[in-house]
């Protein structure tokens, strides 16, 4: 794990690579992810559980981001981000088969906000 | 604060805006933050000195950020990060004045890393 770096770098080349999870920070609380996915999605009937909560930003490429209950998947785009409360099950519906999808993923402790909109 | 957005929606103008800070999400120990720079730079003999560690992403434009003690400022470029120890005093030379320069700032408790390079 590198202290600085670049999260468009060295991406996993289409149709040759499982989805790619490297850690960029890792402290106690919090840890920072790049998640590059090439056409992967979740398995049929799975959802994500996840103990912490998630703070998830698209860099790159394109998703749908399904959470259990909703009638639609969200299509996310470059800039899109989203927070996932921890137990809030939810699964990647799809993501572009034609370019690398790049997430920032965080993933921390202290699940509520203290500001809600 | 909004849950769920896009980070590069409703930029400031160049020429027609101060700094722009935007907290996208605020829990306890961890607080996420757009910031847009519009060719602003710290001011001379300025150093931040945050009781917080800091992570940083370049999202767009361009910067050049100074660490105290280094000769050279570093120059950063969209998908560039950097990891700001607590106390660690640094500020920005300089930012594009072109474009706006989109950071995603990452403040949080628990400051050393786990793993370092």
């Amino acid at each position: 794990m590198s202290k600085t770096g670049n999260v468009f770098a060295n991406l996993p080349v289409i149709g040759c690579a499982d989805e790619d999870i490297a850690a960029l920070l890792d402290v106690p609380g919090l840890r920072v992810e790049r998640i590059v996915s090439t056409g992967q999605a979740s398995p049929p009937g799975f959802w994500y559980d996840q103990p912490r909560a998630e703070w998830v930003l698209l860099l790159s490429g394109a998703a749908r981001l399904r959470f259990d209950g909703e009638d639609k998947a969200r299509a996310l785009r470059p800039g899109d981000y989203v927070f996932i409360p921890a137990r809030r099950r939810h699964r990647v519906d799809w993501t572009s088969p034609d370019a690398p999808t790049v997430w920032l993923a965080l993933h921390f402790d202290g699940g509520r906000e203290s500001n809600c909109d």
